[in-house]
């Protein structure tokens, strides 16, 4: 059964999910021997609503931004390195860019608000919000209606194409600082318990951002809502990747979520629009301090845990073989009866 | 710089270690970012006696045989069902042939030694030693003779075609009973923390298993040398694994190890010749009980952790993409220099 995920597609019910399970233990395997590969594949059949999902095309977009917050000495690296890395990039010689040609993902990336003048580039996507983010140490990070332009120009590239899965990754000096913030801020997860080493931050470093985050957090309530959230604290790539999440679930495509940033971005997401949830496989569990607990607080169990901290959606690139291999496990996979394989004794 | 690694492939000598090491670490991420990519990346590079190595084809081969133990009740299926899933092979629907075909992976399969008449297909490439082991419950699993054919075969098939990376997987009705012998024998552990559910044994029949397998281990000397360790207990997939191993490893190419039944070949391998340890990559930790201590005796970290317990190479065949992706991260990624971009502020 193929099924289209727009126009006619059926709504996924008891029955449907009964036929999935059922599938998947019928298949010429012991019950249950294939592990989380059965639970990636249920997850994909749900999201494309069908119980033979194709998963041929997977598209990586990486979003990069800048952060007033980056010059209060946050980050291991200064902050012209988000402007350096973007033009590598375009010249091909990042890691993204090497793990998509290796394993066949579409590479694109976005200006969604790096500081300094605009990059002329034939390949690079400008949707800039501004050049980089104001300083959220004294007041918002962004105005709500530069938060709302990122999010609509997220939605945008996140329901373009035609891959059937999508990834998301971003460049930005900083922004650790401020997905700690919005982590913060949604979930109430102490501060102290989502600020991390980003980049590699020495430990007085990770203390100075410590108190620098705490400082910046007490300017506002406890709790803020996902957009109060973005636009006291976020950046314009999470809040652009946050759209692109709410357009490629609503497309019904499979989102692959990165690390720690992009599991913000999720988290905010899933706060704006929780049916945006559902279509989220998240890819790796980052060795960057906050992510358990973002993790946690999403009810996610990622597919990897290799000790990735680099951002740029390397993590959602090297699980994504194994979402598609998930796919075709339930789409191609014989099944006892028609194989003529004997069960238990 | 690529070297070939036959004929005039150069020592890897500490100044190429410390060049490796060096390029790594230039590359444009804050260092040690890409944690176990890194690890994977030197370990190909150091086999491939490379720093720009490059892994474009991986081959899987499955050895298949049976077991005269399975007659004694150590299993949840019964023994017919290593020939079933031969032919399930052949046909091209088990979870091994999807994989293969979703990650590009060259599949082939072995007849080692699958009871009954010969099975006459085109495809099938038969090294049959025999009809299956005899039960290793009275006397040893096959004599010497067996054995060295069955390594014998296996070194040819892992070191022919032209794949940059090779992996193996297994089918055997009873072979988690051999392999947890094998293991017990090489190493000392005791038999309680190898002997596991298999393909599904509930808590009588894993009792009667080890019953099974502790009066089979009380025939022979605590501690065994590989060679006497596989006549014994193994089978003949096992041997002809551990043959393939060797092949592989010699010849230069990345072994990729799956689950349980391999890690006990590649704990074979080793013990017969120790240089077959550097090429291996471990590709997963499985959900069979045994799997755990046999990776701390060969100081195996390995890449995925799904709790797969399917074997096939199923484990082998989803970490391929991490390992190709690594190799290509080391070769192709830029450098801190090439690039323009700065170093911690």
């Amino acid at each position: 059964m193929v099924v289209s995920v727009t126009g006619t597609a059926p709504a996924w019910d008891a029955a449907m999910e009964a036929e999935l399970l059922r599938r998947i233990d019928g298949k010429t395997k012991p019950v249950g021997s294939l592990g989380a590969v059965e639970t990636i594949a249920a997850a994909v059949a749900r999201t494309r609503r069908s119980l033979t999902p194709r998963l041929e095309a997977c598209d990586l977009t990486i979003f990069a931004a800048d952060h007033g917050i980056a010059r209060e000495g946050v980050s291991a690296y200064p902050q012209a390195v988000t402007r350096q890395m973007v033009l590598n990039f375009l010249a091909g010689g990042a890691a993204a860019n090497v793990m998509s040609r290796a394993l066949g993902v579409g590479f694109r990336v976005v200006d969604a608000g790096i500081a300094g003048e605009p990059i002329d580039h034939p390949a690079l996507i400008s949707r800039r919000i501004g050049p980089g983010t104001r300083s959220f140490l004294d007041g918002p990070a962004m105005t709500v209606a530069e938060l709302d332009a990122a999010l609509d120009a997220g939605r945008a590239l996140g329901a373009d194409g035609v891959a059937d899965a999508v990834a998301f990754g971003e460049m930005g000096i900083g922004n650790t600082s401020a997905a700690a913030l919005v982590a913060h801020k949604l979930t109430g997860t102490p501060l102290a318990d989502l600020v991390g080493r980003g980049t590699g931050l020495a430990d007085a470093g990770l203390e100075r951002k410590r108190v620098t985050l705490e400082g910046a957090a007490a300017r506002t309530a406890p709790v803020l809502d996902p957009r109060a959230a973005l636009a006291e604290y976020g950046g314009f790539e999470v809040a652009m990747m946050a759209g692109a999440m709410l357009g490629g679930a609503a497309a019904g495509r499979v989102v692959l979520v990165d690390g720690f940033i992009a599991a913000v971005a999720a988290l905010a997401a899933v706060a704006i629009d929780p049916a945006a949830r559902g279509p989220m496989i998240f890819a790796h569990r980052s060795a960057e301090r906050g992510h358990g607990a973002v993790l946690a607080s999403l009810a996610a169990e990622p597919i990897l845990d290799l000790g990735l901290r680099l951002g740029e959606g390397t993590g959602a690139l090297l699980a994504w073989p194994i979402v598609k291999a998930s796919a075709a496990m339930l789409s191609e996979m014989s099944s006892f009866e028609t194989a003529g394989v004997s069960g238990p004794a």
